[in-house]
């Protein structure tokens, strides 16, 4: 589970919840029937629905496999570059023993589609040209895709406030409408409810939409790293080349500090170096 | 059709109506008369025929196709990489068997203008090198007149707005001018009037420009992603590749989940990917 | 004429105007009077005047050529590829016919600068390489001066509603400050006028500047894809290419619809196309 | 002197100060006495030390070097691409006459030390490749730098409305909390002054930080186009090349226009161009 | 210590709370009780936490070495070119004499990961084409981790006004929900206090998040610059270039004013510089 998202999220919540309930000067200063104003059925349809129709409207194709980005970002497997070099390693050290025919055997037991798919390849014997050209093609093709599905979040978030705004103007002119034959006292309880759907939309925006495309696109950086890692790695394998090398060259794909501690064979390094 | 684009556009539609009819608190709770309020021809006037008017004057020239626009955002005809390949492949073995020449009949046949061009020019056994000089640059200037469609409807997007605030405006400024001679009571259903602009300047943006944007966005990327596949396919013909490989190759264009599915004879591939 | 850019320029005002006048619940539903209130002297000079004042502090060079961005803008005689094409078709056959000395005559005939230089260097005999570098170079510099020049009117689309506010914020600081030794009645009509500067900054913004800049963009690009077709197609003279295949060739910087109508020799071509 | 930039700044706040003395409605129309209204010293304050004090934060490098980047920008000596090619065409009949060598004297003649690195490495009979290679990354590395100055400013005309509203929240929140003891006629007046921060900010922005931004930014392309010049003339002279050649490959660096001027040996010119 | 950007920040908070304290017009002039109305903890807690927390939700993996970024950004030991090129020249000098393996003791003794790590390299012997792939791949990645951490920085500096709103629109809506049963006069205090969360989240944005994200990417250039320094040293070192040349190469990285001081052996430069 991305628990430390799950946090922020519960986290940015409660502190909403805080601010409806707490009065620090009245008595008592904590009152949770504070929150029954802010809960407004209307409104959440209004912006919730609108927004949710306007990204429908706006990606149809995407939006089918919404559950599924989900499960990506709330997923705990992330993508492990860590793992993949080790792969790697071993893939290059079978390769040398017993030749690249001999890898046909981990392909099959990869889950991975696009490591398989790099592995088949090598054993087939494909020309090294096509090898890099195919899933460098592959890598580009699929980043464009989980750029789209990232757009459709950023989406919801621009639409998000939109909506609010547009349950806050229906709820204003209503009001100002019948303000005539109305009398004063229901002015502002009337304005306090539409002033709630900006609430929603700008809450659904920050507290929704941003934090999902911000972890989609982490996830899609990671994804990408991984196959740079495995695109890399193939192509050494398939020339042959010196696992301890390919190791070394893999890492420079990965935080420096992660890697002092792996290839610590090469001498203790001391200093501090400003990675993240 | 694109259905689900015109599903998402009356969801839309139905929830900001649904806000406007709908007031929980009152008896009855759903009152249609209130769709009239908010009805004011002479607001949709200005707000949709101004924003209309800078829309021409800033896109003189992409105005004049907007049927073609919504007929391309509307057919169900998706660009469809995996008839592309199908048809390439298909083509491949043709040339195998009966040589290029024998291409000439499929060229007539092709409905696509760009296929057909692209099959012409090695049935003409035009250079390699020219043919991809071609068929690249037919590509970034088809791309590039997709991108000013796209960048007019997106103006219009931005203009919508301001035209609503130009038009609320003009009710307040005329409410203000007639403050002082007039009846106080009238200053409530006269700010509702001026901000009716605001809020139809807004749907405007975000429920029609916004989605027209992205849906052409998306078929401009479908297409390009098409007339990639097709020369990458009339090159691989021209220099003769195994037509096997050809769809192997042409297939890292398309998502992985589908590519899948397809090739499956080169064995069962199992595990999850993040495609999509 | 750039008939279609007046038009809708023509068309935004008057709906501007339209939604001053019209009051379709008063009567008469039309007061041509009511334009009287929106004309206001000062407002105009503060936001027009500062508008400008600040375009010419940033930009102090390109500013003083804007009669000739309009006469361009508005200039009937748009680029038009097809012209070129067909010149330097007619270019190549005389160059295959009589030899690329005989091109000077034609050089000197030329009013476009661009065009004529480009023909002086095949005829100098000028090296390739050095050739594709200059009009490489003259088609880069160019383009980069005219995007200075839609950055002004871009920063113009900035001013205007910021000089808007700046007067707004005059109008209500000053009706502030003499609030408490006036009489009430007089509060609305002075906001009315303190908002009409934001009402002329929006105008300006969205009915001058915004349009001019568009149509500017639209001009560079088709300057430039100009510009691109006489560097391909004199490369192409020089190197002694078929004119047949010459004018094929830089029919992929143009529309292909349009290409489908001057090509028709090479089989008719069904289908629809999703081009412009 | 940048004569035009100081007239722009110049009418800007004529503008401005217009605004604010002239009410055509009153008589006398003109008042100065508004004047003061204006002036708010501890307002002041607030938005222009808290905006430079954000730019301190943000940019401690740079704002080192303020009163140079003042210098420049309004240096009458602006970056003259004519006058560098009139010097590199000179190097080079001086280079082809008395040899490479005889440059020395005119680059410790030099004032500008790009130029003078340039004759320098030439001079010392440097590789061409090292050549290139050094004034590239030159030039890379200086537009770099003034990209972070250009940064700056820009900074500036974001955090200069930021402070204005900062201010204007302070003023309200001071106001609104002193509102139940207070008699109600302060109200228009504390109101009052609490907009002139916002009014502070907006002017700040759009009449300084923004114009210095966009000058020090055409000077930036100025020099750039300056240093290609030099690279492109250096390298020219560096392999022999003609030097009537050499001027005509510089001339294309610069404005279409200015170099028909200069280049009418090559038979006069017709038609009009869009340069500019 | 960056002891600039701690001035600058807390020259900005003394501007903001001299506005708070100061009123010209008061007597006295200055009133330190005023600071209390602007202290208000649950306004605190829901801005910094609601921010914190999203941003947290945004940047689960980023946000665990916060700290590490602070010390970097305030850290005095900036990343030095000058210091880098006078090691690298030095072990030009030592390679020259006693060859590349001579370098390890040197390597051994390098705080720099990245340096020490570029060093082993040319001490291995291994292939120049492989040390530029190995160096080049890891300072875009490390520029890549970087650049996620300013976003993170950025996504704070958006969140905080939007929370500053929520905040904002939490003690509106209360407020107007409880107009009908209320006096009147605790209507300005409430109002008050509703607009000190937009107060803060402007504050956090333009004060502490602004700032942070403004230096870690000067911190970030600088550092590239180093490592792009020790790249190009290197494979100079590797291919046995002469150190003199060597220093004049990596020196085009740095300012060049600063570079004229060093380099004053090849004869006085004159002259002004547009140098920052």
């Amino acid at each position: 589970m991305n628990i430390v998202y799950l946090i922020g999220l519960l986290l940015a919540i409660v502190f909403v919840l805080f601010g409806i309930m707490v009065d620090l000067k009245a008595t008592p200063p904590f009152d949770p029937k504070a929150l029954v104003q802010f809960f407004d059925l209307a409104s959440i349809l209004i912006v919730v629905g609108g927004t949710i129709a306007v990204v429908v409207a706006c990606y149809p194709k995407q939006v089918r496999s919404m559950l599924k980005h989900f499960r990506i970002m709330l997923g705990a497997k992330a993508f492990n570059p860590e793992k993949y070099i080790d792969e790697l390693v071993e893939l290059a050290q079978i390769a040398r023993k017993n030749g690249l025919l001999a890898l046909e055997e981990r392909a099959n037991a990869q889950p991975d589609p696009f490591f398989k798919q790099a592995i088949m390849l090598i054993v087939d014997a494909t020309d090294p040209d096509r090898v890099r050209s195919i899933l460098t093609n592959d890598i580009e093709q699929t980043s464009a895709r989980h750029q789209e599905v990232i757009a459709m979040y950023e989406r919801g978030s621009n639409a998000a406030p939109a909506f609010g705004m547009i349950g806050t103007l229906i709820g204003l002119i209503k009001m100002l409408y019948g303000l005539d034959d109305a009398d004063m006292s229901s002015l502002g309880p009337n304005m306090g409810v539409a002033l709630i759907t900006t609430f929603y939309g700008s809450l659904l925006a920050h507290v929704v939409f941003n934090p999902i495309a911000a972890n989609l696109t982490a996830r899609d950086e990671e994804e990408m790293v991984c196959r740079e890692i495995i695109l890399e790695g193939i192509m050494a394998i398939q020339s042959g080349e010196n696992p301890k090398y390919l190791r070394e060259r893999l890492l420079t794909f990965t935080n420096q500090n992660k890697r002092d501690g792996e290839s610590g064979g090469k001498g203790k390094r001391g200093g501090k170096s400003s990675e993240e």
